[in-house]
């Protein structure tokens, strides 16, 4: 598996912000090594992005993400 | 990505309650990232406050982002 | 915001029965949070008490939020 | 809130098949506390007993308050 | 309740691959117990193993069974 | 059960992204499991990686699985 799954190849961030960034970024990824086809991908957004449940949906992951790169980071204490 | 994700850039709170405060303006600040645009958010507000599942879900991703605030403040003990 | 998310502004509780009814009710104000007309929430009342698969989504974030909790007071050991 | 939602009122147990025993006891309890009619309840069982997704979704419930269990066990080593 | 929920009553296993048999099945006895008729549980069988959702639901909750069971056993390290 | 659930039976990984690759790796090998039937399998792919909230729900489950990967690599810090 070539596909970039973590940007930099690191949990550590500088801030919570960062952290956050970074796991919307992981869960983006393993959309992209799921359906790696761009013009799919681009087809689907209207159809989450306009969606209460899957946008809930999608919080719902960067949260579980966001967990681990928290407590990776020590929650920037 | 310019959006602000983590009001205040910390998880550290005074409180319980302002934890509690933080996992949900956290969570709506992810639907704010994947769905920038106001006028759709708010079209899509009665989809989601009108039916129990879509409320049971949301109390779900507040439960998930207090988790790591609560744990980032030990508690608050 | 001028809801209140944790009753008492603790999430110390004196067993894990008490631990259980918090979380209850903090799931509760999280919803009533996203939903603040209480006219609203009793239409809904029927559609998750009578449906099997709203209930179980309740009690799996019940679960969340207790796993919380119950770390919060040590597991009451 | 007179319900009872934790049987003996303790996480602790003797075995990991009486924590898991436990999980399934405090699932039900929760979905009895929020629907406490049992003739509803009785009537939303084949509902849910002969649903792969929602027996898929009871045991994911089950797993998440067993995962609180068997921390509060020191997963009975 | 005399079904058996945890095979040897143990969350100790002697590697990750065996973790992961466990956690396996554990799920699959708390489906077993909450639906004892073994001819329904082979006839829903087709429907969650020829539908990827379920069969993504199932892997999610083996991963949070897996999780608890890689802590008891201190990750194998 | 003779099916590879954990390549290598290590989850210590040299990188995240290693870790992220093993993550992916594991839920696959769960689904594998449970329908054995690679032409089967092969059929549900256009279902899932068509469908905005099957890539959503595989980015969960794949999120819950690198939590427990993470915490056994220490994070990789």
């Amino acid at each position: 598996m070539a596909t970039e799954l973590v940007p930099g190849n690191t949990l550590i961030t500088a801030s919570p912000q960062e952290g956050r960034e970074l796991a919307l970024k992981m869960a983006r990824l393993v959309i992209k090594a799921t359906q790696p086809d761009g013009a799919v991908r681009e087809q689907l957004r209207p159809e989450y992005a306009q969606d209460a449940d899957s946008l809930i949906s999608i919080a719902h992951v960067v949260a579980v993400e966001f967990a681990t790169i928290a407590t990776a980071n020590d929650y920037w204490r």
